[in-house]
């Protein structure tokens, strides 16, 4: 597959409907040195999601029982929206530990929800029943080309917004964000991928040379939570020298609470996850290398205006 | 005074200390056309006013009894913050009504800070005896020339981030932030005014053909309640043809609430009152008209990470 040009026409194909985010160079952090930032989490819904969402709807022909997706929240509350936006019905399922300000975003995007006991592999399965019952185009969170395509999109827009980093920092849950970047740069600058240790999927997957199942648990699980990590992301990170750290659960809410204090930034912890891992030292730049972090989702709880 | 001379070496004295702060295109907010907006909270201790605080401390010899200031909270915190960071000592009066969010953030950065019974015009009476007394440096939060040149900056680094606009609509309280950008824009483009009913200094003197003291109250009272507006705005607002609306604090809460949930964006009541002119109607653009507006404050009560 020729990523690029899948990236390219993904660009293409979103742009009415995405939000292009903003950038920008700061200091702070106590780390001594400069970080550039996208705000992603300024994206419709509040993640990037929305780009893999909507190429997914405008790629392939959409069938009258509409979509489906299962989701920890965000994709959830992206497939809904994109599917709304483009006059299609939405069911989602979502799992139990999304919790309240997750579940009601994907209501108030017009979903059809259904909430399943446990976790996001529940949900999951829910999902492909119901494609297989009605025939609803399954929008995989994270593991098809249309959706990596998608994500991918967010870093050829911070390249053409004149990105300067020898380094990128991304969080990791299911993989699809980070493939998205694997398969834009193909090697052209170095990419760090951040997981909580409580929910690292990619980071037992590159140990064992397989994806593995894992346990998940902590603050971020409703957005980084996932089991196993996709085939489409393994394999682009085998395939590359990917850098792998994990970060405990106290380094993402120190990351949260300074982005919040000094920047104004508000961020879930899975948005603060990468930043997480200079902070905590997971991650140390060389002298003058220079460090590019990703804030991937701004979906918090409880909501700050209730 | 020759303030497009005053500005542009204000940005340069100032901009090692200062953070650029990203520009964006958006749409939403039920407006049905786009809006470009300048994320301003995203500024040193959440808001424009750093800009001010820094090019004043810069731009003349501080005394050794350091500065003084009365603020409302945001330009308190950003007069500490710079004189923190330029080693000198600062005394904040602050009014009561400021309330504990905008108190705290004061005092973590550094400040000797007194809590005045009240409202700013208290703490603003409080300030000067201190000046008196001591030889304290006055900062000023809104009327004089190293402020206004300061806020200006602003708007210089907006135009040279690529801003295409035919109509910014600017917050007021004061009037210091609005004075640089009239002072910036000299007629080029038309500059919207917009108070909250319960807070119109600049209103009610363009009213009176002169400042006038008014009664202050409102959510945005501790950002926007100046009693008066100051001379320096008062000058350049009757010399050009500034369109000047005010707008119920109803609608401010809306387009606070808008600003979260449809764009991830937290604004103080402050920050999102521009907004508020467009979401109400209060400034209605002519068809094709390109709308800016400034995010101008992020110091929200209560504290969402509390």
């Amino acid at each position: 597959m020729d990523w690029q040009v899948e990236i390219r026409d993904a660009a293409e194909r979103i742009s009415p409907y995405v939000q292009q985010t903003p950038v920008m160079q700061t200091q702070g952090f106590g780390l001594g040195f400069p970080v550039a930032l996208k705000l992603e989490h300024l994206q419709h819904t509040g993640s990037f999601k929305a780009r893999g969402a909507f190429n997914t709807l405008l790629s392939q022909p959409v069938p009258p029982a509409g979509l489906v997706a299962a989701s920890g929240g965000n994709h959830g509350a992206a497939a809904a929206f994109a599917a709304h936006q483009l006059g299609h019905k939405a069911r989602v399922y979502v799992p139990e530990m999304a919790g309240p300000a997750k579940i009601s975003l994907i209501e108030s995007n017009g979903a059809d929800l259904q909430v399943v006991p446990g976790a996001y592999a529940n949900a999951l399965e829910q999902a492909q029943s119901y494609e297989a019952a009605t025939g609803a185009m399954q929008v995989h969170a994270y593991d098809a080309p249309a959706t990596v395509a998608g994500q991918g999109t967010c870093f050829a827009e911070w390249q053409a917004q004149g990105l300067e980093a020898d380094t990128l920092l991304i969080a990791v849950g299911g993989g699809g964000l980070i493939a998205g970047a694997l398969a834009w740069f193909r090697g052209t600058k170095k990419i760090v991928a951040v997981e909580p240790g409580t929910s690292c999927a990619l980071h037992a997957a590159l140990q064992a040379r397989q994806p593995v199942d894992v346990d998940v648990s902590g603050i971020a699980a409703n957005a980084l939570g996932a089991k196993r990590i996709g085939a489409i992301c393994f394999e682009l990170a085998s395939a590359q020298d990917l850098t792998s750290v994990t970060v405990p659960d106290s380094a993402i809410v120190k990351a949260q609470t300074a982005l919040w204090r000094e920047r104004r930034i508000l961020a879930e912890p899975a948005g603060a996850t990468a930043l997480a891992a200079l902070m905590c030292g997971a991650y140390r730049p060389a002298p003058g290398e220079r460090v590019a972090v990703l804030i991937c989702g701004g979906n918090i709880a409880p909501d700050p205006l209730g």
